[in-house]
């Protein structure tokens, strides 16, 4: 495995590669690496000839007051863990190497970035899809796997892709989920005992709305089951629980064929998001 | 040559191109053809494997009282003519192929945007950025074609690849011009006989500036004599006549080395522009 930690050496990398004709997958990450980040990396490998993880946390998508240099970092650990699972070049590069100068062009996303996680960190999406945006161009992946759990993001870059014709596949790789349903997450090892017996809950719920959902088509009704499950099953308060248009994050309406449920959710202190991204059959 | 409207027939040549490691050379253009569309045609022609023509009248770059509707169209003139320079594929989408979805992302242009041209087509240059980002995804140029004519459009673009990493290399070709200097435009023909007279003073009083301000390196004498040029062998009106920093597109200071003289006057209701850069000699 290679570490890159220049634009310059990655750029030779990246042309041996095309002229070898060889598939790239790329794993865009702000490192210290825990088992999603794996899962992805491990998905590239089997299906590209060339696994690219970038690890550069961003200074562009955090807020003035979020936890840009408090941000954890680890990248000899990070790259121990990337070599474990077959990655062939960890891309690495300084904040100096990736913005070396500002011509003062953005890209800011749009209505989509304004709800769910996006209410409370205005900019953050657009500071994701500046430095996703260059990655793509850097790296020209075959493909780039993100993971579902980030739902909002996902969803976001996918439009983007769409929209901009990048010419690549994305690939959203599942959530990654406890036997008891609940979605693997750095943040559950800060529940309690019997809070991380109410936390699969949160998965029940957005199960029992999408069944509600594909049997009648009824929104409203589907986040009132699902509202009423957390609250009977947990002590937890909703954040939201929202039932969207995948990837555009409207209202679903009659010609709406895929579907976002999303949800956030805190069990006591702790803060936990979960989703599920589901066909609508036709004739609803 | 090949005819493609559809962004999947695209894709299928693009594929093969790249297949057969061909370099691609990219002129992008909104049709309606003249001589400086064809020297990019065959400046791209002398460089490159395949070269790909986009023939796009963009919509997202005109403004709501601008010229949209009524701007030149003649695609089976234009097809014809781009084979006669050899042009391998003219690509030719509706606007409904380019812009089927709108997920409501932007790419906004920064201060260098607001002045020249910009200043007087607020969104202008974002709605370039955009069907240029796309263009560039869609055809993945070696080599991307731009005519100096439009000179701010090309610092622009220069500034988002260079930002945005597009891995593509950017070729400025000289303007194109008639015999009396007048700057070749498809804007030319809404002149009328006594305006088509009176244009070529546009190119005269960019160099009666020039000359000036590499006499004695003072660019509001330089700009004084240009404007009493355009007042005296026109009934002209001045929009702007700027010298600037090139590609910058800030004052000019002591290091300045590129130079923009950049004009846009309206001969009757007919909007032309034209510029010239030049090297400042060491010691202005």
């Amino acid at each position: 495995m290679k570490v890159v930690t220049t634009i310059q050496a990655l750029r030779v990398e990246i042309d041996a590669a095309k002229q070898a004709h060889k598939t790239i997958g790329l794993v865009p990450t702000m490192g210290y690496l825990h088992e999603g980040h794996l899962t992805l990396a491990k998905t590239a490998r089997a299906e590209n000839d060339l696994v690219i993880m970038s690890i550069f946390v961003n200074p562009t998508q955090f807020g003035p007051n979020e936890d840009f240099e408090s941000y954890p970092r680890d990248l000899p650990r990070d790259t121990a863990l990337a070599q474990s699972v077959g990655v062939d070049i960890v891309f690495a590069p300084s904040a100096e190497e990736m913005y070396p100068h500002d011509g003062g062009i953005r890209i800011h996303a749009g209505e989509q970035a304004t709800i769910l996680c996006g209410a409370s960190r205005p900019g953050h999406f657009d500071g994701v899809l500046q430095v996703v945006s260059k990655l793509f161009h850097l790296t020209q992946p075959t493909r780039a796997y993100f993971g579902q759990k980030d739902a909002q993001q996902v969803a976001i870059i996918a439009t983007m892709v769409r929209d901009f014709n990048f010419p690549l596949e994305l690939r959203v790789v599942p959530i990654v989920r406890e036997e008891d349903g609940l979605a693997k997450s750095s943040r559950n090892i800060y529940l309690s005992e019997s809070e991380r017996q109410e936390a699969p809950a949160i998965n029940e719920a957005l199960q029992l709305a999408r069944d509600s959902f594909l049997a009648n088509g009824d929104a409203e009704r589907a986040l009132v089951k699902a509202k009423a499950h957390i609250h009977a099953r947990t002590h937890g308060r909703i954040d939201y629980i929202e039932l969207l248009a995948y990837p555009d994050l409207t209202p679903v309406t009659a010609t709406t064929q895929q579907v976002l449920l999303a949800a956030a959710v805190y069990i006591g202190k702790t803060r936990l998001i979960d989703n599920c991204i589901f066909t609508v059959k036709e004739g609803l």
